[in-house]
């Protein structure tokens, strides 16, 4: 799922063919930037995600019903993120809308965060229930990572009412700090990238 | 392919971007509900479909012709959701419209639920044919199950001719209820998610 | 790629939700049933294709460059059957339209199924170098096989020049009698199904 | 993720729905050849990048960050290409607008080559840390071969800004090159082929 709806965030550029279709010039596509800069942040947030996501999963060793609905209702976050950075892509250069667009994007990821909270709080709650492989990471540490991960949302998403580019850079930024900035994973040794 | 269909959903949101291109406001977003309403529905009811036929494959050890078969024609219904869904998302307000809408998703999920019960009592008849790992449950009770299930549906296509709102807050309920409440599933044990 | 191309056929549907946007009644839903036909007929066949894919090269235990080409061929067409399915989506209604939408349909599976016969030629020609898991089966026979499937999409086309719509149903029947008439398939026995 | 971007291809080719809407004839679709053109060029260029990735992933038996991070890039690239080869299909035949329509192509293209080069230099020089199954080939041929392939395509880019078709054509023998011509993969020998 997560492989598709990275994919399908390229539905976020096909606009701009019938956008330029009277005039393709190199100044009508430099002109679309607000979509290509939509499209590589949620390109690498989706992808951090999908790391996080694969990373958490893989600190037990069986899944029970519970962590079945957490997980669809996470899922279910993340498929609708080509939704809001459509809306950034068609809207970023427009006074009111921007902020809308923005602020709506800000909102999605906010909920989305909750729910790896969620999740998150859940596995740590049940290790032994789930035959843990390894020792799942504290709560308190899992909740210190939530609450920074979301403060920073949330600062994004206030920013968006008055500046949604500011805030757009500011969730690109988020994007990269986790990208680098990630805890140990034992399991990273495994042989399998995203993608192959 | 539960994958890729349950992801397509997003094409549900992705006209609203085209809806609020002139005017994209906070109450021009929030009049758009159907499309939010319509997608949680159908991802939460394509999250069940999915956990059910992984529970109902995985019971046996060999497929036949046959079970492919009846597979097939199953997805075949699976994969047409986002039309129905696409639908409401564009109606749910209109009058005669909002019904035609509403019942044509309820005899979706009929078709669907016919489909399922057709390759459950054909799973339950061949069980030393296809070598069933555990023993697959009785067709009574699959048939209790499928006639519990399917009843719901009629009901709420019934219903969807008078009041489709109604209609598709059953449907939801349907699939808020069949995600808690599941027969134990022996297998639930092993340790992939879905989307992962 | 079958799981994604199969279940990008829902596209062929969702034109109806612009189509009957001003006026959705259960009589211009069936108006509209060149659509539901087409999406039949290419989900069967793509679902066919999938599985003699399969069978095809579960035979052999390695692959060398020259498979990974033809296969990359053989793909490029399964992956391009949405387009004339839309096609004949929106045309088989009209005298004309219906006529080449019908004919480009054909040529697509005429292509396809060269690039089938190319395939297990080339296979059965070079069964110890790619390590046949399984006597391959000989080229006389697949030969006799791809001749008659040709031949019946072959006829179909032509007759696609007079009567599309019987065309369309000759490439169902095709497709139903392929899902049924099929060799044994040793491999039959593994647990996965497609879509699982 | 190739999977899917592979098959999104066919996107490129629904617009001729549209466009031929009011007269489907079969000069009108062959009207339409750059669409057919540009999207067999990029699933061959696809599905080569596929086949590297893996060979390029399977010569180490895990993964760090660093190379997640890259090999994130590198894929935001190739999840773009249906936009650039969606203008080229909207375009070819315009004078202007097909110049700047293939030399974003070509641009695009060159920033993957980029990103492969990356990856294959940080793998070359990680061989250790990384499990290497096999000696990596050396820096000086993967940069060799790196060089070879941006020149074809940085010149293919030049020679778009007066002849794109003469351009797409080049872009098209380059993946035909490189399907044919590729270096020993000891790995080939795995019985799973791309879409299987």
């Amino acid at each position: 799922m997560f492989a598709v709806a990275i994919t399908i965030l390229v539905f976020n550029l096909l606009p701009i063919v019938d956008k330029t279709k009277d005039s393709l010039t190199a100044a009508a596509l430099a002109n679309q930037w607000p979509a290509y800069f939509a499209y590589a942040v949620s390109f690498l947030t989706i992808g951090i995600m999908w790391l996080n996501h694969h990373t958490m999963l893989s600190a037990v060793s069986r899944v029970n019903r519970t962590v079945l609905v957490l997980n669809l209702l996470l899922l279910m976050g993340v498929v609708a993120i080509p939704f809001p950075t459509a809306l950034i892509a068609a809207h970023l250069n427009d006074s009111t809308a921007g902020k809308v667009a923005t602020v709506t994007y800000g909102l999605v990821m906010i909920a989305i965060g909750f729910g790896y909270g969620a999740m998150w709080i859940y596995l740590a709650a049940h290790q032994k229930e789930l035959g843990a492989r390894r020792r799942v990471r504290t709560p308190r540490l899992s909740t210190i990572r939530f609450t920074a991960g979301n403060a920073g949302y949330i600062g994004g998403t206030i920013i968006a009412v008055f500046a949604p580019v500011a805030a757009l850079i500011i969730f690109g930024l988020l994007a990269v700090y986790y990208l680098f900035q990630h805890l140990p994973d034992p399991s990273a040794g495994d042989d399998s990238a995203p993608g192959d």
